[in-house]
């Protein structure tokens, strides 16, 4: 039987020279494979005592919204500066040139929800770093970042501590 | 019991003057309304003969995967131009002022794919009718559109014509 890191298509060079992209489309695309990254996710979430699943556009919504669903949790979605029509909160996080904004809506988190952000891949956290502001202005509590792929050598963990974070399949020496 | 209409948020003015914009994030950030909306999509499209489910970024992925995943079927993502890693196909859709890009991966859609499309939304239709274009050169069939709300005023069912069109809650006279 297929794994699921045999579903995973590994791109050379994308989207530059050197780096080794990790594309979960492929997974998505298969009817086993997405099945199976849905009900992985869904176990590496259910123990971690989440209220609300939250997950960054927009690779986070692919696998954050099943995961809610499955788990009778609401979903809140991070975007991108200027997508939501209601007051937010914002955050900024460097790129590799210059800085973005993501945004949630301010009452989409209340205090004493419990939060799990979902996202397909942790390679540096800054993006998961910048939700978790978000979260917390709003008076939320983290209870975890959860994952499909994790690229250890880019030390996201590191970035994201002392947070929980939970992978599925971990890359390095890339 | 609060009905799926109630969970929409409308918001005046947004992203411009006399624009009612309505907002499913709000349905989604509860978990009775998230529930209610993927199993009202999945009852609309369980019938439609679907082998495919594709849907484009960003919204079109948060009510896509859940009903993929419900109807055991693959989700393939239609992206903005330059996210996919792969070779893929592109299609230009018209914006207010200019045009943008969308692309499938080559390899995700088979001849004799039925392919349904959902959306958040149905407003012109414009999106969707690049996303059926890419469909059908990759040989696909496009088996139907569904979306939760379609706006009817915008006249997106007749640029999609003889598609099959489904929507759920329809506005007019905004």
């Amino acid at each position: 039987m297929k794994k699921l890191e045999d579903y995973i298509r590994t791109v050379p060079d994308f989207p530059k020279k050197g780096i080794m992209f990790r594309d979960i489309t492929a997974v998505l695309q298969d009817k086993e494979g997405l099945k199976l990254a849905i009900d992985s996710m869904e176990k590496l979430i259910k123990d971690m005592g989440a209220t609300v699943i939250a997950g960054a556009e927009a690779r986070g919504f692919l696998l954050g919204m099943p995961v809610a669903y499955n788990l009778s949790l609401p979903f809140v979605p991070v975007r991108k500066k200027g997508k939501l029509p209601c007051e937010t909160v914002t955050a900024s996080y460097d790129l590799e040139y210059g800085s973005a904004e993501i945004e949630i809506d301010k009452t989409a988190i209340k205090k004493g929800d419990r939060v799990v952000l979902v996202d397909d891949l942790i390679a540096t956290g800054g993006t998961m770093k910048a939700a978790i502001s978000l979260i917390e202005l709003l008076g939320g509590e983290v209870a975890g970042i959860a994952a499909l792929i994790e690229l250890v050598d880019l030390k996201g963990r590191e970035v994201l501590a002392p947070y929980r974070v939970e992978s599925i399949i971990r890359y390095s020496g890339d």
